[in-house]
């Protein structure tokens, strides 16, 4: 075996551990439509051993920031602070932080989302 | 009828017109779960007629920014860009210029998203 082989053999074994598996290869390559194994290719070619290691870890200190955005948009709180002015930036921003440490916690995504719309509805009434 | 009335049948002719009741109202109202009316109250209390009036120009020009960012989340590029930094943010902010165009002259917007998603894998493959 020479030694591109054997490093693949190794990014492999990084990529078909549990928790990439289940947080990065399956639901990526679900999203583009191809298979696990081509999308294990793609992130082999691009991706050197040190940056394959720390995917899982840059994926998790990155979980905040990306539930607080797609709660910014699934909540529509762009309406409410910027065209509308019924809310203030802090009182959105309050909003979502309180929201994304719980889906942090567990609590499930879309109930988050129903929460928020009835918070909202009782900072506007 | 008193100078309020008058005042509040001004603001409801506003609202009742087309495109603030296809655009805001009922989007908003049914999205937030209350009824039409309710939606027209919470907006009368809290803007004058000058904000009413200016909303959908509002609403209008928000948009772009509107559809750059639910593009962001719904074609996840924050992963590509930032996670596993297949894209650079120049190439990311490009794809969804190009998609958000085509969306603001009537293109369908989960059809873009659809495109995005062949666009990114042309990029990364």
């Amino acid at each position: 075996m020479d030694n591109e082989e054997k490093m693949k053999l190794y990014k492999l074994r990084i990529l078909r551990s549990f928790k990439w598996q289940r947080d990065i290869v399956i639901p990526l390559s679900k999203e583009l439509g191809i298979s696990q194994e081509e999308f294990e290719d793609i992130l082999m070619k691009h991706l050197d051993m040190s940056s394959l290691s720390s995917l899982h870890s840059t994926y998790e200190s990155t979980m905040p920031e990306m539930i607080m955005n797609k709660l910014d948009i699934d909540l529509k709180l762009f309406w409410y602070v910027d065209i509308l002015e019924l809310m203030s930036k802090e009182d959105a921003s309050d909003l979502k932080v309180q929201l994304s440490l719980k889906v942090l916690d567990g609590y499930d995504y879309n109930q988050a989302v129903e929460d928020g719309k009835k918070l909202i509805l009782e900072k506007i009434r």
